[in-house]
């Protein structure tokens, strides 16, 4: 009755089907980064993901059909993985509200580092999502919810020996839980992984990912985004988001 | 450093100005619902809120210029009161955005009743913010957080002969903090008082109002207003939302 | 560092260790309970947890040595099921502290409807746990975080034609979250499943099951037990809760 | 009907009755620590909240008749704040008693710096409490909830020269809110301004005042200090915590 006549799928045991969206924008202009990244970001990203036996990993960018999200690749997408930065804004509205809608309806989202400011995880925040940065830093990542699933065999500490600072405030809505808080050389402290739901749609920020310097491949980091993925992929699916419904 | 150039106000301890926004559709239309609320529903609340000596209450409405919500007013306004249904959807981007800043920047936004589905509710959310409905039925409310400052001097529980049903599942994000949870004689509950913050503005979204019963001047619902207008007036307003800032 | 020596034991892929502790009081000596629950609440408990294939279930009394809570039982205790009411007060200091010492450690806890008042649950809650009750009323149950692991499978609303009343204000700390809401045919509303964490322990505490009538069988309620179980599992184990540490 | 008979008193516009309670140890036996607060911690603390116009304030030590707490004491306290160190575990049972029974009638109770560890903040937060610590740092504190009350008209930033480090993972339960996070030049994060309910009380752990460097008196932490008394108290107070109640 509540739920009207929205289909749910029950997603069954079979592989988590992970989609990493790269803006590919600093790797593919940038020889300094392309030296860093030379695969891009979502190639390093892709490379950690699929040694894992549960996961089947997609890569997609900005300039391919229909910004790389298409309502297909959309529906076949357990957990989409966002990064983004210098082309935050050539996002269209409707490309945001195509994300936006398979979050509602189930789709997990884990935003890495500048993706704060994207369009789709303000759009799904509410909020300005600003805060203060400084190029050239090294970082503690502490853990504050060692029982959190996304903390699973992380150690209590993770050093990063080069990584941008990112500050408090972070203009963000209250998370449902934060898992890691950041201390950096610079004098900052950030609120380096939170987790939210909106609607059926799991959630995670993730600080950590300049494009500078490579993080994701540090064992603890990895295994940090294995757990996300994991965490974020829906038992339920809805066909479309919720409706208002007369009872 | 961190909030860079933007400019801070503190509030003194002058009058809140209150800015009760009315879609006031169905009280010109409807001559059953002019029966109900013969000055507006706009007109019962600034009724209640002015009585109140540290209030100074302004109405304005849809049809007015700028939408009844000018730059000036959002900028002498604490507290804006939102009640909206049928014309929900008249409301431009440039006004949802206008009064979204605003929040952001610290001004408090009190959503009644069927403002759940307002454009500004839902793009502070970010979540579908759906739900079940059933016209005629009745509602018992209970204060689920007897502590909290909105429930100061409200009863345990306030009884509404006739409210429309509202039911779970709602779709918002986890609240804040649930202050209030309503008993519908149809079977239903719903989480009828929460509290959110966004950016500097506090939000509360208070389900009662249904324009077809008059149950704002009941005490208990009279008194759970009062306290919210007073708690969701910001004790600092920025010039603006804040940008992100470079240390 | 931070974590000092204390040994973590992480969890393998083996079977789920879910203890039943029961009073076993009203089953033994109220020939109208003993109809219902021939075998025990926590036999019954059994029954449906055994079916599970990752579950390995053992059940254990007040009665017995230890109060049926040795510290070697419960050290090979991954989730304890724990169920109370009328002779709550004859637990010890010492099986009170040595319950609670695991949970803190990372043992799973699942309070059952009149633990509530159980001296463990309100140990670990730092409130006193009250709530209003009156015997004889139906339940409908509904799920308000449809994306929560403990909600995967269950309907949005689940039917109890008997159930005893229970009614705010439930005097607890702010849930980590609200799963379901109650409603009572008798006019009262109930956040009737919660979930807590304490040290590395999660704590799920849920409502229906009063001793009159046999709820647990039913389909969605046999569900939301296995579920909490799951998602109650430690990844790590402390050897012991954690100490104030010198850096 | 849900609260029983239990008296509500309703707290007028009067004066707040700030007790604050020091084990008063330090100052006493240990010269250097003398030097720094020889009128004790609770004497600094006095001098800071007596020159605000709607507070009185009461000062009450360990070694005092009752511990330095007795019932028409406690009865007559809107907030009480807490210093203790050195003799956590002098305190007895029926002291910790006494005052989580007032804490649950709507005390407000503001637990400081090492306090973290006294009997009264673990028996209400149900958790170890335990944290990282080491002597001679110093540590920039960060608002990252800027519109809380208790934030009001406080840097975004406060310099800390002196501090002792504490270090997460702090074993708290989720706070109801993070209003502050410390950074600490040694290399630590900490959750150092926490709020929490329990029953009808408002806490509020904050981390500064280590006893060997004045924090108190700089201005920032001086207007947390008042805030959080504001915030604390309560709106209502119960004769006693609430009981179970038949319907």
């Amino acid at each position: 009755m509540v739920s009207g006549t929205i289909k749910k799928i029950i997603i069954g045991e079979s592989m988590i089907r992970v989609t990493v969206w790269n803006e590919y924008e600093h790797e593919r202009t940038i020889p300094a980064i392309q030296k860093v990244y030379p695969e891009g970001i979502h190639g390093a990203l892709k490379k950690i993901l699929q040694k894992e036996s549960d996961m089947a990993v997609t890569c997609t960018t900005l300039d391919e059909p229909e910004q790389g999200l298409s309502e297909e690749l959309l529906q076949n997408t357990d957990v989409l993985i966002w990064w983004s930065h210098a082309r935050q804004d050539d996002l269209t509205d409707e490309t945001v509200e195509r994300v936006v809608r398979h979050v509602h309806s189930g789709m997990g989202f884990i935003a890495l580092h500048s993706a704060h400011y994207s369009r789709v995880f303000r759009r799904l925040m509410g909020t300005p999502c600003t805060l203060g940065w400084k190029h050239g830093d090294s970082e503690k990542l502490y853990c504050v919810a060692p029982s959190h699933p996304i903390a699973e065999g992380v150690p209590g500490c993770i050093e990063l020996p080069e990584e941008e600072l990112y500050a408090e405030p972070f203009s963000i809505p209250k998370p449902d839980e934060v898992v890691f808080i950041g201390w950096f050389a610079g004098g900052a402290v950030f609120r380096s992984g939170c987790t939210f739901t909106r609607g059926y749609g799991k959630i995670f920020y993730f600080q950590p990912g300049h494009e500078e310097c490579r993080v994701y491949d540090i064992p603890g980091i990895s295994r940090i985004l294995i757990n996300a993925v994991r965490w974020a992929t829906p038992h339920t699916r809805l066909e479309r988001p919720e409706d208002n419904v007369e009872w």
